[in-house]
């Protein structure tokens, strides 16, 4: 076992007999990153699961729609790692060449392959549509390689081992990507380099809690870990804290990762939302489901954020009953009825105060008749307003059989950072609020 | 000239006397790249600036922060490309180490600028925190080279001409890298490699019509363009046109565009909403400003997405005047008080109705008192509803002193692109209103 910390993260798993871990390059292939046109998210997404599993990624590569230039990429990456990981250049048009570079590096052939094809023409009869020619491209496969199905889009993928390199061919589109890589990409990766204990990981996600407050409440245990490994990231308004641990099996991977986990429950519980891979939103609207409550918002500073996040997901109808966004002290009064003597004039507490905060989730709650209500008022930015510093962020919680709470917070500096960040946190207090009722 | 045609994207400009194109490489430095913990923003920046210059990318890289790693970066780059672009790893801490590569790289020596030292120590003084020693760091500069001054945080730059190749050490942070290739780098690129007739571009902006619907109207324009370029690129729900002319002056390349663009506007000038680089929401934000108007909006499917389009902007309070988000029918009906055998029963038109979205609008401009008053009601999915289609939305469009239009759209089959398409469509259509009365 060779222990690799860097910058926090640290996991520790072997791989050709215990020598080293493995190396993996991305290669992006897609004149329009080149242009800026589009943002590599691919490659962070490669990245961050290649992580997970354990696997260095000292690389990433972003080249053009072009064969010979693609094949150089190879001829370097090949030079440095043990596995090339491409993401694009499979789709039907003559720009897409990425199969037909890794044909002419390897000096294998391509030919169609029956069930892809098959697939390709049935999408087509389906939509009643002709099948164009050039769409047969994306049932092309390797000779001597293995085919990677794509359950959401038409061009299939490609892993094949050359002299004793891997190279996987992935679509360019993320979501055809993320399917093709977790479902059978990385099972791929697991065969050709079999371990006898694989890593685990387990995630394990925070609200209301800054990430350098929840690192600092757990130093020693970071600092101190040895069999089981613990790796802060931050979010916005969300932190999470990543467990990993070789073992045989799941469940022995749990086993030796309970006592840290109960440890930094100890610690940290109070913040801690779930342990497992979920954002904040979803957590609340789930828990708000089962509990078949629902809630309502007022907001000010964020203009409708809040609101846009409870919907996000589909069947939000169940759980968001309404919400109303009063940017101006005008309409806090004529659509909340806050009295103008709360929002202005000397002596007013004004419209960033918890009082303001505390009447609109209320006033909110009432008018929609839901079961909770959230309310946020607070100085975004860029200038302070009523004399208040950017980044004061008042929040209420009101509920239907609860006394209303009212929590302020500091949420940084950035018009579109205290935005999010008091999102996120209204988000939170809700949650709180739902978990432990 | 020699023209240089690419997937829709062609600008003409001549370098070393007329030749070829210049060629940059983009070499982003960052260990949390590699860990997919942020995404390569700064590649796409710097990509897009790039192409705008007329300058080719055929190649990005990401790398660790690692000396060795960093070296090798640079040898492969020069050996493909004439300029070599760095992002990264100037900061205070020992992680950062890419001036020291470039010094190892290119056999130079570093040494600490007089007047940036001065400036970090000023920093930490007004601050009134102790500067520590490895802040010093910032203030490194390479021998021989330029120093790229940093307008945003306390870490130089450097720039340096080495056997013919051009080397650019920018900081990792966003803010400071664009303030920093904006003002220092593009001109230093300009003044190693000066050019008679450089490039000017120009942006005009579309609402309202798809990327192949305003080609299509363009389309032998595009074909047939020779001295003035033309290129579209499509956002979400916003398509930009750019027109790119060699001249030795603003005013001689705007006369030579003037033809070209005039045409442009004639077949599909009620679509252009901007001839500058600005966003569709701001452009509705600076007429609404203008003209003194107020807005207000009342949503379903999207959810609170269109309000907080307009409250993005500091100072909205003086155009935003309030939105409410309906999402159930019991809220449109409490809220709005739309009739409920509108919404519901037999025959009903329902709440995804041409009818809704009138009311909607009319509703909310009563309810808050503002010039106007978008709404939106559709379905995002993922399932139909009321046995209408995904992605089928109706805007409603009230005003004060007009008649209220309402506007049936198709704006996709994936949920979050209906909420997004569904709002720039609303905005568009009242930056037509705005725009014409």
């Amino acid at each position: 076992m060779v222990p690799h910390a860097r910058k926090g993260f640290f996991c520790a798993i072997s791989f050709r007999g215990g020598l080293r871990r493995l190396q993996a390059e991305i290669i992006a292939v897609g004149t329009e990153l080149l242009l800026g046109q589009i943002v590599n998210t691919n490659a962070q997404f490669l990245s961050r699961r290649l992580a997970d599993a354990g696997i260095d990624v000292y690389f990433q590569t972003v080249v053009g729609d072009n064969l010979d230039r693609i094949v150089r990429a190879f001829e370097i990456a090949v030079g440095r790692a043990d596995l090339v990981i491409c993401s694009g250049g499979l789709g039907p048009t003559q720009d897409d060449v990425t199969k037909q570079a890794l044909a002419k590096f390897t000096g294998r052939k391509l030919y169609h392959d029956g069930e892809a094809l098959a697939n390709i023409r049935r999408f087509f009869k389906e939509r009643g549509t002709p099948m164009t020619d050039n769409n047969a491209r994306q049932a092309l496969a390797l000779e001597g390689g293995d085919i990677l199905p794509n359950d959401v889009g038409l061009a299939i993928g490609a892993a094949v081992m050359h002299n004793g390199k891997g190279f996987l061919l992935l679509p360019g589109p993320p979501a055809e990507l993320r399917a093709m890589f977790t479902g059978y990409a990385l099972p791929w990766i697991r065969r050709q380099w079999p371990e006898k204990e694989p890593l685990f990981t387990k995630l394990l996600k925070f609200g209301g809690i800054g990430e350098s407050a929840l690192e600092e409440r757990l130093l020693d245990l970071i600092e101190a870990q040895e069999q089981v490994t613990i790796a802060p990231y931050a979010g916005e308004g969300e932190v999470t804290i990543r467990l990993a641990v070789k073992a045989r099996s799941r469940r022995e991977a749990e086993e030796r990762m309970r006592a840290v986990e109960e440890e930094i429950r100890r610690r940290a519980g109070r913040y801690l939302f779930a342990d497992r891979d979920i954002h904040l939103e979803d957590a609340v609207f789930e828990l708000l489901k089962t509990k078949g409550r629902t809630v309502a918002t007022a907001e000010s500073c964020t203009g409708g954020l809040l609101a846009e996040r409870l919907t996000s997901l589909p069947g939000s109808s169940a759980v968001f009953a309404g919400g109303v966004v009063t940017y101006t002290n005008a309409m806090k009064h004529r659509m909340l009825g806050i009295p103008m003597d709360l929002l202005e004039g000397p002596g007013a507490p004004g419209a960033v105060s918890p009082e303001t905060a505390r009447l609109m989730a209320e006033r909110v709650l009432e008018l929609t008749g839901s079961d909770y209500a959230l309310s946020i008022t607070g100085v975004a930015g860029p200038d302070p307003s009523e004399g208040k510093p950017v980044g004061l962020v008042h929040i209420g919680l009101a509920g239907r059989q609860t006394e209303t709470d009212v929590f302020t917070i500091r949420a940084g500096s950035h018009r579109e950072t205290v935005r999010r960040r008091a999102v996120r946190n209204a988000l939170f207090r809700l949650w709180q609020k739902l978990a432990e009722t």
